[in-house]
C-alpha cells in the first residue's frame, strides 16, 4: 500500500454464489436455476468493507491468487476503497467458495462451501514494514501461522490487535489468541472456549496477559464486555426490526476496528460496532446492507434522544 | 476467422462446474465441498470438439459475452484447435452454466443448470461470407433465429446443414428443421416428434424437400437411418463396454460433420461416428474421453477385422 492505514487485514475472504431455485430438490434430479447472484464475504472481507464504510483507511494484505474468485474479491475491495497493493500472491490460494442454493418457496438455504486453497495470511508476508505501519491489525483464524506473525509484529510495535475468531481447531490457535488485545467473539463460541454458557460469567476466562478489552456478542442480548482493570460491562443491543442478520459479527468486528483506529475508548467502540451491527441487520445481504459512518451517528443520536 | 474451415458452429456452448461431497444433503443443511473441477460441454462445443479432434479444421462463432465461464469455453476451444476469431461478442451472453452436485457414496448427480444469458447462435451474425467458407455448418436449437439465417445461407451455397437437435418447444423450430441436410437425433426425440416408438418406422416421417439423411441413434441398438432415395439402413453399435456416456450424441454429431466434410458418403459418416461415439463410451468425462481419428480408424480396422 502507498501510505500507511487505519485497518490492515489479512485473513479469510469468501465468495458465496446464491443460486435460487423453486424448491430445493431430492437427490439424483436436474433443476432449473431461475436466477444467480455472487457476493463477496468472509470475516475479514466484511469486517474490512464495514471499516472502509465508517471511514477507516484500510487495507488487505493476505494471500490470494489469480483465479476468478481472487479477482472478484480484490474488485470489490477496489470498490470499497480498500487498498490491495499488498495483497500477497500465491499461486493456487483462493476464497473460500460457496454454492448457496436458496429455495425460493420456503427461504431455506443449502450451503456448499469449499475451504480448498482458502489460505488468509501469508506465513512471511506481507513485510514488517507494512504491518507496522497500520492503527489497528484485524485478525482471524484463517492461516495463523501468518497471523500469529503479524500479531507478534503488531504488538511489539504496540498497534492494538483485533481479533474475530470463530474456530479454535486450528494449530497454532493459543498462541494466536494470546496475541490478541480485543477480542471479540460469539457467545456460542465463547462457550465453546470456556465452558460456560453464561457470557458475562465467561468473560474473566477470556481474559489475559495484554488483553485489553474481552467482548461477547448476544445477538439481542446486546454485548457483554470487560476491560483489562476488571468489570463487567453491558451494551444492550439497539432495538431493530432484524431482516438479515449474515455477516452481523463481521460488521461489529469492522465498526469496533474503525472506531479504534480513530482513538474512540473500548466503550465507545462496543457502542459504535452494536450500532453499525444492529443497522446492517435491518438490511438484506452482507456486505450491501453494511451502513456508511454518517448513518451509524445519526442512528446513535437518535437513540440517545430516545434514551433521555 | 482467417481461412475456410471444414465444421462452423454457432449454438450452444456449456460449462459444469462438478462439485463432489460425502453425500447429497437433505433441505436447509451445510455441506463440505471436497473437490471441485470444471468442464466444458454443450451440444456444439462437444461436437466441435469431437470434429477438431478428428483432424477437421474447425470454429466457433456463436454468441458469448466477456464472463469468467465464456471465457472457460474460448479457452478451451483455442487449446483444442477451434478457431474462435468470429465469436460474436454480444454483453451478458453466457454459456448454459451448471453446478452438478456429485455424491461420492452413491455416484448420483444433482444438476442445477442455469440457461439464464445461454444465447447460441446471434440473430445477425457471423457474416454471410463466414458462413460460405465452411464445408459443413452444425446448428442446434440455441439461437434459433440466427441458426435459421444460417442454415439458409448455407443452404443456398450448397454447404451441408447438420443439425444436433433436442428441443422442439422454441419459437422457430420448424423452419430451422426445414433447411437440415443431415438431422440426427435421439430415439427419444424422434419419438417425441413423431410420435412414433419405433426408430426405423419413425425415419420417413422425419424426412423432406431437401433433406439428404436421417439418423436415428439408439444406444446399445446402433442406428438406423435413411437417406433421400428412401430404404432404411442400420448401422450396429460397436460392442464395447461403457464406462459413461456423457456427451456420446455430441460426439456423434461432430464425428458425422467431420467425416462429411471431408466427402465421406452417408453410410461411412454414420459408421465413422458410430466408432467415435462408441470409444468415447469407454472412457470418463465428456469432452475428455473423445478420441482422435487414428483412434477411431484403428478401431474401425479392427472392428472390420472382426467381423471377418
Amino acid at each position: 500500500m502507498s501510505t500507511a492505514c487505519d485497518v490492515l487485514g489479512l485473513g479469510c475472504v469468501a465468495v458465496d454464489d446464491l443460486l435460487y431455485v423453486e424448491s430445493f430438490p431430492p437427490p439424483d434430479t436436474k433443476t432449473r436455476i431461475r436466477r444467480r447472484s455472487r457476493h463477496c464475504g468472509g470475516l475479514t472481507a466484511t469486517a474490512l468493507v464495514a471499516a472502509a464504510r465508517l471511514g477507516a483507511r484500510c487495507a488487505y494484505a493476505g494471500a490470494l491468487g489469480e483465479d476468478e474468485l481472487s479477482r472478484f474479491v480484490l474488485e470489490t475491495f477496489t470498490r470499497e476503497g480498500i487498498d490491495t497493493a499488498e495483497r500477497v500472491f500465491r499461486p493456487g490460494a483462493r476464497p473460500v467458495a460457496s454454492i448457496i442454493v436458496v429455495d425460493e418457496q420456503t427461504g431455506t438455504r443449502n450451503i456448499f462451501f469449499d475451504l480448498n486453497g482458502s489460505q488468509g495470511a501469508a506465513d512471511d508476508a506481507p513485510s514488517a514494514d507494512i504491518i507496522r505501519a497500520c492503527r489497528v491489525l484485524l485478525v482471524d483464524h484463517f492461516g495463523v501461522p501468518g497471523m500469529v506473525r503479524a500479531a507478534r509484529l503488531a504488538r511489539e510495535a504496540g498497534i492494538p490487535v483485533v481479533a474475530d475468531l470463530e474456530r479454535d481447531d486450528v494449530a497454532g490457535f493459543a498462541e494466536l489468541l494470546a496475541l490478541v488485545d480485543h477480542l471479540i467473539v460469539s457467545a456460542e463460541f465463547a462457550r465453546r472456549l470456556t465452558g460456560c454458557g453464561d457470557p458475562a460469567a465467561a468473560l474473566p476466562a477470556l481474559g489475559g496477559p495484554g488483553r485489553a478489552v474481552v467482548a461477547i456478542t448476544v445477538g439481542e442480548e446486546g454485548c457483554y464486555y470487560a476491560l483489562a482493570d476488571g468489570g463487567t460491562r453491558h451494551q444492550p443491543a439497539f432495538p431493530v426490526t432484524p431482516v438479515d442478520t449474515t455477516g452481523c459479527g463481521d460488521v461489529f468486528h469492522g465498526a469496533y476496528a474503525s472506531a479504534l483506529a480513530r482513538g474512540v475508548d473500548a466503550s465507545g467502540c462496543v457502542r459504535f460496532a452494536a450500532a453499525a451491527a444492529a443497522l446492517k441487520a435491518t438490511q438484506p445481504g452482507g456486505q450491501a446492507g453494511i451502513p456508511d459512518r454518517a448513518t451509524v451517528e445519526a442512528f446513535l443520536t437518535s437513540a440517545a434522544g430516545g434514551a433521555r
